[in-house]
């Protein structure tokens, strides 16, 4: 049985290896994925964009589990002793996506994170004498994430829901929503000319 | 006609060289604005400075005119099919300012650039069964836009206006005004000692 | 009395290297702060991790005194003619901290500063007629500042205080008390299915 699992998989990822040519992903995605891909559990087809700086992962004796999925340059995935980070298959995570995994970070199928997002499931450091707090972050199916977000300790981010550019995410986020950080409003009017 | 434009084109640029090399610019910023300027149409004299990678441009197939401008290192120029950059002269665009070109975005002369700020006219991604969409960004004349700022589709800013450090731009902003997001609020208050 | 004071203060350095190198502080890192020393007047035992470009030190004729503190890779101290950075014993900034300072900007013993923080004492740009305005920034002892922070001009942050990821400071923070920027709201929610 092992042999002929093997043999399926290795033809199921050769002919997604074929297609995803034909779309056009460089040659070197896919030599870069496989250096990438010794970090994690069980991955499918890893593709490592090129054009900046291999993903770095830091990995303390957690656990990783990746299906499919594409990173690009400048990804850093930071995994704790113990603590254990999903990300499903068709997930896409732009430049310097960052994410931090105290307790476990979960990420759904075909979830696409902007460039410069943030996801930490722990506080880091403690404050006012109690000790860090980590809570599990969950971000479901096909969610889609801008540019420069940060999401924080115990969110869940419902299936399909869109996360704004810039926002600051610290409660659930419900299904099919649309969240975004309050906006820049008016601070000082002038009324004369500037020369 | 076309010779004596070429002409007195070059007499100008070398003009100007001379002036920016007596003001401190590194020779270096000439050499790597060459490289720069290929992508351009209608290029001034530009000034890539040293100190970091050269600024990337990614063009899928619209136009990037640019005039007389200064790039610092890490700029990201990315302009989609049929889209249009427009950047006026005395620009300055400082380290990773990333600008995303769906449709059309045009920034005015003597504008200056904060490090880190994004600039969308897209969001290059639909929810909830619609399309994405793409609205023109105007940033007008003389405008300062402070590091860090995430400035989004269909967004006017008037001359001489100033955006905050961080601030996430959603609608117009007056000429003259300085807009600043929301600034941060105390969530919890501690009396006991840290020891 | 010169040459016993050296004396002591290189047993003590030598002690304290030793003790670094027992935590497992990569020999690189003083190697490369060796390097990172000679900006500072009066430094201790300067750490500069690898993993990322040495800190980069931009002195316009101010001065910076840095007392033993450790630097991920990737930080950034610009000090414009006659303005004063102080970084007290024991502090530590992450990867890409950025601080600007145009008049004085003061870290107090046992900071820690998370990654892509800016500081600013001065909005290096004046508006509406008016000239650029710095205001000094003084951040106590025991101050713990998340990732993403922007603190800005006047800002004085009160011993043991903590800043949330992406918080924008541009006031007063009591001692021990928590802030944090003002967090992603719903914007808009669907009923429909997404397929």
């Amino acid at each position: 049985m092992a042999g002929l699992d093997d043999g399926s998989s290795v033809r199921f990822g050769l002919r997604r290896l074929l297609e995803r040519l034909r779309e056009g992903v460089p040659p070197s995605a896919f030599v870069r994925g496989l250096r990438l891909r010794r970090h994690f559990r069980g991955a499918g087809l890893i593709l490592a964009l090129p054009g900046g700086p291999l993903p770095t992962v830091i990995n303390k004796g957690g656990t990783i589990d990746v299906e499919s999925c594409s990173f690009e340059s400048g990804v850093r995935l930071e995994v704790m002793s113990g603590a254990k980070l999903s990300i499903g298959k068709g997930v896409y995570l732009n430049r310097n996506v960052h994410i931090v995994v105290g307790e476990a970070v979960t990420i759904g199928d075909m979830t696409k994170i902007g460039w410069d997002t943030v996801i930490m499931d722990t506080d880091l450091h403690g404050h006012s004498g109690r000790p860090a707090v980590s809570r599990p972050v969950i971000i479901e199916d096909n969610v889609w994430i801008g540019c420069r977000a940060v999401i924080l300790k115990g969110v869940r981010i419902g299936r399909g829901a869109v996360v704004g550019a810039g926002a600051i995410v610290t409660s659930d986020v419900p299904p099919l929503a649309v969240v975004g950080s309050p906006r820049a409003q008016i601070l000082f009017k002038a009324s004369s000319p500037v020369d």
